[in-house]
């Protein structure tokens, strides 16, 4: 194709067709559709009764990691990122399409980057079904594409909250935006007064997150609103209510911390801001009705998913609105991070 | 996210949700799955008895296309590539998610290659599901996963050529490698003699494939195998025969040209190895048992396409050849392009 005229001989050692040998088709294998990477598409078969729930995202160098990263990290991320989106609209992940921009064949970086994945795909349950390598005079890229599976008209949408929802949260927030902290800033970590297991915690949820897939089921029974978390806690509460065109309240004070978050607030109660607003969760916020609200926890807590109520729907006149500690509302400067803006 | 932590206001006028808003929000217009571009994932609903043929390819700016290339070919060709890959499936195109990376905001530039697209949507028939934008601080990037629909089971397959099967091409072959030539040497267009309108045609069929969409149900009904061509007729037939277990010859005097392509050839024989080779055909490549030639002729011929016998596969052992004038085969140094390659 145009520009760059590359050519290689068939058997060229680092032709397209030699990298889906020796690293992508290892993550096909069992997943019939991909054809062992051998054809030119994947077939998807969705369950009888379901619909196929779609979700892409992209991993940037230089955008959305450090040039650093580990390549293990960058593979069970990429992974990872997409299936935060399917798990919050209750779905099942069943298999990915990848595409891949490399700025040259980096053997050992391959090889770690394909161990990183296979971890992620044994962690969330699906297979590569298909992708393309390319070249990039550019910054590294991974764009995944991932395909999950709902029962038929049912994925959990984010229009759909309604007054008087409670408003629940999996996991702890703020973790990964602390880890992110501590990366740009070292010194942080002796003004938070952090130990080394403090620190592995918030910089693992940063470069390895577990977006709760054992919670899609009790999303798809329960709840009538849901999102994944991954632009800040507020504002994807914002896009939430805004979408569904209601109001609502969180309460900062209930907003689940981690013990090395909670001992940041302990230390520099201003960081609750970069906390709820850090962005990169990858967990999941859900609108569940208050006659729910009960088997929802206990199908949560069963399938091992903590969940916290941290606020509630209210009507569009009542704004929406991050209460802090003895009831002030809290004001945001900024409300979370943008996958895109003018610079 | 991590290192370039750009924010901007939720109501910020180039954030992503502008940009879905402005510009992606009308290529959905009309998809239900889209949920008109604002919630996390899209639903897919695959016809009922029909499975989901899923591809993706990339074009990045000067890897895929140059620098200066207009806005609107390059989304044109961003679907176009893909859908290429789906028809030769036999599969009806559906649907699309897209993942663009930008180096800036340029609206004239977006509002350009949002009416390519939308060109490319209504002449495939097919719209734009969900996506994801994002800034980079590296090339233009526009990744597209696309969906198409075959009946259950029945995706036409590259590795079940079978002895004996004639094998077909759809359109002309070699017309983008001439056109990538004179962009690349304008002096060319005098030394083979072309005209304006012979000039255009190979620089439109570069920017401007047209996948042949109507082809898919002959090929469903009549193909034993068949792939798109995509990095040069001799590489693709080379992996369809390789894939296939099979041996086959090409003749070269069989290869369907454009009048403007067989006038550099009659002025240049040389060039019929570029023709040969050159890549971004997006044509079909057909293997068609002897038995279901002439229906599989009219059919095509009744949607327009036209297609032309130009070989057969054999066995394995005769190997893989393309024969030249006067029956002598045409030795190859390269076969055809590869989208990776160590430089």
């Amino acid at each position: 194709m145009p520009p760059n005229d590359r050519r290689d001989d068939e058997h060229g050692a680092a032709g397209e067709e030699a990298l889906i040998e020796q690293y992508w088709a290892s993550l096909a294998a069992g997943f019939p559709g991909a054809h062992g990477l051998k054809d030119d598409c994947a077939t998807i078969e969705p369950l009888p009764g379901s619909d196929l729930v779609v979700t892409t995202d992209a991993l940037i160098e230089g955008v959305h990691f450090f040039p650093d990263a580990d390549a293990a990290d960058i593979g069970w991320k990429a992974l990872a990122v997409n299936v935060s989106d399917l798990v919050a609209k209750g779905a099942a992940p069943l298999a990915y399409v990848m595409q891949v921009a490399l700025p040259a064949v980096d053997h050992a970086w391959l090889t770690s980057f394909t161990a990183g994945l296979a971890a992620a795909q044994k962690a969330f349950g699906c297979l590569l079904a298909g992708g393309d390598t390319d070249r990039t005079p550019g910054p590294l890229t991974v764009s995944i594409t991932t395909f999950g599976s709902v029962p038929k008209g049912r994925m959990v949408q984010r229009a759909t909250a309604r007054r008087g929802d409670l408003v629940y949260v999996s996991g702890t927030i703020g973790d990964a935006a602390l880890g992110l902290a501590l990366r740009r800033d070292p010194d942080l970590r002796s003004r938070w007064n952090l130990d080394d297991a403090a620190c592995r915690l918030l910089d693992g949820k940063l470069s390895r997150p577990h977006p709760p897939v054992a919670l899609a089921a009790a999303l798809l029974a329960h709840a009538s609103a849901a999102m994944d978390i991954s632009d800040g806690l507020m504002k994807d509460f914002m896009r939430l209510c805004r979408a569904s065109g209601v109001g609502g309240r969180l309460e900062a004070t209930r907003v689940p911390l981690s013990e090395p978050a909670a001992s940041v607030v302990a230390a520099s109660p201003d960081q609750m801001q970069l906390l709820m607003s850090g962005g990169e969760d990858y967990e999941t916020l859900a609108c569940i009705p208050p006659a729910n609200a009960a088997r929802f926890e206990q199908e949560a807590e069963q399938g091992g998913t903590r969940v916290t109520c941290i606020g509630a729907i209210e009507p569009s006149a009542a704004g929406i609105a991050m209460i802090g500690v003895e009831g002030v509302p809290m004001h945001f400067t900024t409300t979370g991070w943008d996958h895109f803006s003018v610079g």
